[in-house]
């Protein structure tokens, strides 16, 4: 540790007895961020012909649904076949009526389940997952040790993730201004995550022990998925030094069906890398990674 | 919304390539906090005499348990009786061996069964509830609509409360230094977050719906009740605008379970209180409130 003064400590604020927005934030979503909820605008969502309809981006929380998803197709499931559109919430889809009924908190990942009657909504990745995971019986170990500690690395990567996200992910790569303070509190809590999971992983193959289950599927695009594409805070927290999570990581990437859904309902300006939705597992063969 | 510019906008800085750790952060666990996990001192736990016995505090993820356990004794599930050890997170506690062996996160609240053979670990206030859940039959509906809601709303409560806790309430409260920004961001993100809650409640007397669940008593001691606690936001963020937050927050918290799962393993300076650690139903007896 060093006993370097904080480079850019701001001077002393006192925030106003009640807080009132104001419209001069800034950085990534600064323009789209409200401080209520609800539909903006009218917009029904599209519906294709599978029973699940999922309505994602390919962020992490978007790639935890659709590598999932690929996985139970690919062990057999076949009623896991699913429609995927894209929510491009850069633009504010999240926010159209229709989006809005199926999810009111407006974040991607939501599916429908039109196998059920009336239609179900799931919404919030984790509850995806489980859902999921009971319905097809996959992926979740009936035996209770590893389903409890499945549970508990899958509630342990919901509670994490808003400090590599919204956390130093916002504050290293979103803000409009760099905030010393910040960015180390937020890099200060991801390196212990990091070497929790390191230290897990010196022990276990998979999360849950002897099984991969939806708790590795969570945690993969995060942990460190996340660091490196969308935040690329790699160096910064120097991912290097957690071997025993590389390992792991380097595993589960090399899954097939893990390489197909971390390409699903994702942007690019280059053509035949991602695909903007997903309706059939032919759908893969149009990229150069499948092709 | 207003154009006036922010009060303590900090000189521009440019982070290292990459992060390490200094030790001048201050504020409330700021010498506490670290980038590692693991062991500091060894410190075997306590055992008392219930099958569970559990480790935590009553912050708002301690109260979520114990509110649970005294529900599910209410409700006639005598397995449920438990011994509440006090873990105190600011002397560090979190941090002995025998707690990082139930917990290699190092977090409160943590759950060990010794009914199960060799005893079983659950970590996560979301894992615990789930598993008390699914062990007892109780607050999670069988039905398939009526789970995935509760699923939904327990879910997004494990990802919004680090918004609220780490995010609003530690640059709010515990932060060394008052940075606007900081504070705007996250008091945004908890009016939407209310905001959502307050339009659901609107329609549903539960967050499931028609019954009261897990979900409710993992959102309640968040949204709204460490506003009014541990972070004393409830002002700031204007909890009076949420009148069907506040039906639902009060009817809760009438209930006897409730209002004896609040007070427990929490520290207290007023004799007659809080209950520091419980171990028998007839603790409660020697508070005030129910004496």
């Amino acid at each position: 540790m060093t006993d370097t003064p904080l480079e850019n400590e701001p001077a002393d604020y006192v925030p106003a007895k009640i807080w009132s927005p104001k419209n001069n934030y800034g950085g990534t979503f600064g323009s789209i961020n409200r401080p209520d909820s609800g539909a903006r605008f009218e917009q029904a969502l599209p519906v294709g012909k599978h029973p699940l309809q999922l309505y994602s981006q390919g962020t992490p929380n978007g790639q935890k649904i659709t590598i999932l998803l690929e996985e139970l197709l690919a062990a057999g499931h076949e009623g896991a076949e699913y429609d995927a559109w894209l929510i491009d919430i850069f633009k504010g889809d999240q926010f159209g009526s229709g989006f809005v009924e199926i999810n009111p908190n407006s974040k991607i990942p939501a599916l429908v389940d039109h196998s059920a009657d009336p239609v179900l909504r799931v919404f919030e990745s984790g509850s995806i997952m489980f859902y999921l995971a009971e319905k097809f019986g996959a992926f979740l170990p009936t035996d209770l040790r590893g389903r409890t500690e499945t549970m508990n690395w899958l509630m342990w990567q919901m509670g994490t993730a808003p400090f590599v996200g919204g956390g130093l992910g916002h504050f290293y790569a979103y803000a409009p201004l760099k905030i010393e303070y910040a960015i180390d509190r937020y890099a200060m809590e991801v390196k212990r995550q990091l070497h929790v999971l390191d230290t897990h992983l010196a022990r276990h193959e998979f999360l849950a022990g002897d099984d991969y289950t939806i708790a590795d599927m969570a945690v993969w695009p995060w942990h460190p998925g996340s660091l490196y594409g969308v935040y690329n805070t790699h160096e910064f927290v120097a991912v290097e030094e957690y071997q025993h999570l590389l390992r792991w990581y380097k595993a589960i990437g090399e899954r097939p069906a893990v390489k197909r859904g971390r390409v699903v309902n994702r942007l690019s300006d280059t053509p035949g890398e991602f695909l903007r939705e997903r309706h059939d597992r032919r759908d893969f063969a149009t990229l150069d990674e499948f092709g």
